[in-house]
């Protein structure tokens, strides 16, 4: 058995869903494991990790749109606010998302679904640098 | 270290929670490992993964009648419509709940509470067949 | 490879965010495995686990509240009340977060963001004893 250590960087341009689903899987041809778990942590609790579908961008729009309704950007409602109107919103979407994926890999292939991409929800409104902890176990 | 790739395929008869935990646990008895890490990854985006109270049914019905009213089959809320008033709603419950579960297997039983059991919960209204990747490491 | 089994216990005392990083960390530090998977999983359906911020209070009380409106304890909303009025909201509110994190070890240290913290949440009014199924499998 082995296992290997990775980080993948995403840069967002501020709120959105972003997919890396071609950067994991690039990184994941050029890893001596062909079978195996995959999982992955984003190092941040103000931006999460959702598998969604990877075929009609007007999911994604969707999607953003029903949380900034559901959990408003309104520091009336918060009291940790030091960030600012998009910082509580940020945590408590990410509590509603996740945190991390385990993937299952087989001959060197994510196990997905046809209409399944990975994607980053950046929930701030400003861009950051978000960091994704690859780790695959396997042989 | 061993692995095992499987399916198993659950046919939903429309929105509701369907507890899949003894095709699993049936599924579990026939594999040659007996300690190690089952990963269970649904193959869909309109349907996803709970664990729930697995004793009084009410439970379902109230977690199926809260997750409706909270993402209500309204078209004029959502871009996208393509496939009828509850393609974008199950998106999001998807989203609000899991694509996967990650499982601990010890002396060929799943490590669950008493009161916990495994649910597929189908989002769409019409019935639709599910895929359940399961992916079993271990020794 | 190997695997350890374990349990970690935590009292609570009513409804809130429990930070129990320093219980799984001083856990495994007596393990001997330095590089793995620790699968945790709750075993029950009234808490949940969530990933958060470590730093600043107020986002533990800002998650709690926005939860406690999201999922009113309002017998008549529900069917199912059999144990009060925070019986049902507490099994929606674990469905909208986690029964289980997959974590990534390395080096004996559990691989998180500067400021993610662990966390229980406990979903019920009353004090309960929650149980933390540890599995590691690793090297």
């Amino acid at each position: 058995m082995k296992q290997i250590f990775s980080e993948i960087t995403i840069e967002t341009k501020g709120q959105g869903l972003y997919n890396f689903t071609n950067k994991t899987m690039n990184w994941l041809n050029k890893q001596k494991i062909s079978n195996g778990i995959l999982n992955i942590n984003i190092l941040h609790t103000s931006a999460s990790l959702v598998i969604q579908e990877n075929a009609d961008s007007d999911v994604l729009y969707d999607l953003e749109n029903f949380f900034d309704k559901l959990v408003p950007m309104d520091n009336k409602l918060y009291k940790h606010t030091t960030e600012g109107k998009d910082d509580m919103p940020a945590h408590i979407k990410s509590a509603l998302t996740n945190n991390q994926i385990t993937l299952s890999i087989k001959d060197k292939k994510l196990i997905l679904g046809t209409w399944q991409g990975l994607y980053l929800f950046e929930h701030r409104l400003k861009k950051h640098t978000r960091i994704l902890s690859h780790h695959l176990i396997g042989n």
